[in-house]
């Protein structure tokens, strides 16, 4: 049997996007309409892999999927990057001053918020996925609403675009990981990615030890992120991303890692794509 | 004429109990239903200070409001936390099996996703302010709706709490900070937080370069957050808090730091809340 790969939201959204540069453009995939609906069909065996949006450069990462990563004991096995690009879409034959009402995922929308700006006679509105609202709208060949969507969903659906490249920042990449509930080894494939998780005390100069640490390894960091740990002021949890060269200075690394801080789970190990 | 507080959302809204355990009870506030008219009103001095949520142990933080902030040139003049408490809350006489929907700002969904596994039936709409739609409500007398928000905004608008506190973590607190155009000076107040950008290399070794001098100097860091930035792979914004006992130290390690790092920023000093 192929395998089926879990994306969030419909075919022609972001994540369809990247299951076809990840895994090839013929690739099923499970459409989930929620990033725990995404990470349930793993857990229940009716997805193999999942692509997970994770950070992007103007809302940086987007914790709550950490957090079903870790909660649910899922692996990275895997990163890719793309650009976005934001696209203004309808039913073919209107004028952008027709329409009333744009229907779009969050972050999306704040993602186009200076174009919008721009016209402010349309009014925005919160939607579970950008494509999803493309496909409705070419169903119900609904005129005065539009949606902000990537060029493949304007094609897939047959819909006109109205602006093109809406995005504010031009040089926008978002993130995704490729999820698993079995971690990848390292088998003759190069693995030179890790993400790690772990926590400390506050203790003046605790980081500053375990950054140390990852240098005398040779361990590069592409990501550090703090977490505060609200039931204990005194704690933090720090989210890591490292990349390197030699395997096993980065096992030795978290040999010591293990010793030095708490609770420290290694999300995944994987091959850097940047 | 007494100042006027500008607040994310309405009287009723967690940012509007912000402004009254921050200011007192009896402050003047004005209304924004977006961040960036928050900030908007500061810059056309419509408003002395503001009240903008900066980060939750759930979402982690609110970057584009760090933008809004940074390219504003807006300042950091203090914080505050509250723990979040979230309540279901509908016209009275109604039970929680007659709710068909319940809109709340996305953030507040997020916080009480456990309690809505639990009651499927409801429809979950993202909406711009938790106390506004709660206002809303009532105003209307709708039927077969709820509104998640503060157990304030149910007294405010005579609502009938269908149940209390739903939300996921029990301890879930919200940080806040005061924002204003000037920044504040040491008078007399105790200054101990400061909040920092700046950008480095990602040469190895470079952060841990700058964490060291953080630490020669007694800088206590309570955040760090890495930002990738998109136009140049090899280099990273970094939002970083530090808490101190004596401002002069902190003086000194910013002059070092103005030389190690790039376009360091200093959001602002304020007294530390936690």
């Amino acid at each position: 049997m192929e395998k089926i790969i879990a994306i969030q939201g419909v075919q022609g959204s972001f994540h369809h996007l990247v299951a076809q540069q990840y895994y090839g453009r013929e690739i099923p995939v499970l459409e989930c309409m929620s990033f725990s609906e995404l990470t349930k069909s793993l857990m229940e065996n009716k997805a193999a892999e999942g692509v997970m949006a994770i950070e992007n450069s103007i809302a940086g990462s987007i914790l709550p999927n950490y957090a079903l990563i870790d909660e649910n004991k899922l692996k990275v096995v895997g990163e890719h990057y793309i650009p976005i690009d934001m696209n203004l879409m309808a039913v073919p034959g209107q004028n952008i001053s027709e329409i009333k009402k744009v229907y779009s995922h969050p972050m999306a929308l704040l993602q186009c918020k200076e174009f919008f700006k721009k016209h402010p006679h349309i009014k925005l509105i919160e939607d579970a996925d950008t494509a999803e609202v493309a496909r409705r709208i070419a169903e119900k060949g609904s005129t005065k609403v539009a949606a902000v969507a990537s060029k493949a969903a304007a094609h897939l659906f047959d819909l006109e675009i109205l602006a093109e490249s809406i995005h504010t920042k031009k040089s926008n990449a978002t993130r995704f990981l490729i999820i698993s509930k079995q971690k990848k080894e390292p088998n003759g494939e190069k693995i030179d990615k890790a993400s790690l998780k772990f926590e400390l005390e506050s203790k003046r100069g605790s980081l500053v030890s375990v950054l140390n640490i990852l240098r005398d390894f040779n361990l590069d960091m592409s990501k550090i992120q703090s977490m505060p740990i609200i039931e204990f002021p005194w704690k933090y949890s720090f989210f890591i991303d490292v990349t390197f060269d030699d395997y096993t200075e980065f096992e030795k690394a978290m040999k010591i890692l293990e010793v030095m801080t708490e609770r420290l789970t290694i999300l995944g190990t994987y091959k850097n794509s940047l």
